[in-house]
């Protein structure tokens, strides 16, 4: 089976979700600047968010380029992480909407959790489906930042416990882990 | 005639509608935790539609992936498909909203219904396009699967006269009738 | 130019067209099946409209299955005509909310008529691209359907003054007129 | 690492955007003609922006033609103009729900103002990528247009303090130098 109709399923649905996030940054009534400065957090939440599916997308596109099989586990992993995206335009707009409060933000970082769970759920239904030799499983290799973000989601959650804006600070150091640029998939490629 | 155009629009369509869907999930006036509580119905009538389209996407990759020509019908039959797809977001929001009430579940049921029906209006379509030896033919077979959905659906629907939730177990047993992986077509076209 | 990603922004511009209009019917606040009748007009209006893009759609992809070439022409009569059928979900809902009244059902039939003058141009730029010798331009020859729908859009326009049922008539046998085979293109290409 | 999914990722998002900013266009309560007339400015600002995503994609899509390479920076530095692009639908209800007041103008130019940088940036990103004896590097040569067009947004927004539709003005003029058309990749690639 080819990976070709689950890419393009991807991009569309990811395309989706990065998108119907800013409807959240609803129009004020009047037309003052001052009547922007309410939209503040939503608009950073919304900058998060999107840095974030961006780097789903970007990795989702690294990994399924290593690959040239998908089987019928790969199909359903990969729907389920993008339930789990689906839901950032939830989260998105309940944290910014009440200002970064506690528990928005706890929640917000469950669902980063539960996507990043996915993730590795669907990048071991790969490595299964491509075999032998697998580019992708040497790519990946000990993977830490795929291990040490869901600690660190998990860390963020606790954090909110005792302050909300630690939480999101958490949040934020795990997003810029992977700007980072990742040369494993690359190299291996190349060697 | 190429099908890439008829799986690329195909795509696009059940990628939006599998995520408005999440529209629904209105985002809560403050920031309790208990605010959450009231979105758990819809929520849990999202996860099940999820399903629902995942399934009917994995489907029709599935059954597309063995065909090779497509005809006028075959476009119609798709279309047909995608429109009562395209009602899942609503018969979703009203069965989530409503706390899952016996009227929407029927309804949800009877679009279920239709979304089956069309997708065995679509396969007739696609053999008769395929011309003889067609693989799909032979991979669909008895095709019992395809002719045991309606009949649940049907009895789903029945049954929330009597009692709503054991409309809803039907529906979540037909669901999961179609994770069971289905090797048929892998079978033929490995023959 | 390549013609790959036209098709592809028009499919994905296509795609969400024909799934925001389901936004319009609004999910009612009760549960009972009486209160699915108010949205019965609006459910017509979006059948319809659904059928339209549908065939433009369909269409759509006729016409560039037969072109090999793309121009900075092309684009923007492709955007143009984009334009037009980005306005259906507007027309559909404030025809189908106002239960086919006069004033929404003549607009409706001014974006009608807008979109099928659009595809003319689209058409002519297609033929202009591909030089001489085009296929399309044998294929689409006197193109009485081309011609005749503007004349019934501006038809059905001009009958809404005076019954505006006689208008949706009109808009109905003008969609049916589309779903007749259109066997031009594949004859041409296959002589 | 190949364009094909930077390219069918770009469609989709910039799609979505183009068809979201039509959601805007609200359904008036009742169906006379004159209930159409507030509508005109959130018409006209659709209009105009329609018109500039439209010259985005057209512009994305010959500069991707010419390119066979991309790098992570190149996937990012796309994310960031997709980001601005984004917050057209916003802007654009803002500017037209507003009848085209001061401050949403003024905003409206400082979203153009990122996007036109945004794309700047995300060509050098693409001629570095492309490596020497790049196509696009001698295609864009001094690229007066691109470097124009900034500090005309600019302008515009200065004259926006003075009166709000001479920054009007100065971005449908804008929009007007890009429609005419570009023959300066066309011709490298020709040469």
């Amino acid at each position: 089976m080819g990976k070709g109709r689950l890419e393009a399923f991807s991009d569309g649905v990811i395309a989706i979700i990065i998108t119907i996030m800013v409807l959240e940054l609803k129009v004020p009534g009047e037309h003052s600047l001052a009547s922007l400065a309410p939209l503040a957090p939503v608009l950073l939440s919304y900058v998060l968010s999107f840095g974030y599916v961006g780097i789903y997308w970007n990795n989702h596109h690294h990994m399924l380029s290593t690959i040239h099989k998908v089987s019928g586990a790969v199909l359903w992993a990969n729907l389920h992480l993008l339930f789990w995206l689906s839901l950032f335009p939830f989260t998105t707009a309940w944290m910014g909407e009440n200002h970064f409060a506690a528990v928005p933000t706890a929640v917000y970082g469950l669902v980063l959790l539960m996507a990043a769970l996915a993730y590795l759920i669907l990048q071991q239904a790969l490595i299964a489906a491509d075999g032998q030799g697998s580019v992708l499983r040497r790519a990946v290799g000990s993977d830490w930042k795929g291990k040490l973000s869901p600690a660190l989601y998990l860390a963020g959650i606790a954090l909110t416990l005792w302050r909300s804006w630690a939480g999101q600070v958490i949040y934020v150091l795990a997003a810029l882990l992977w700007l980072i640029p990742d040369r494993r998939i690359e190299k291996v490629v190349h060697d």
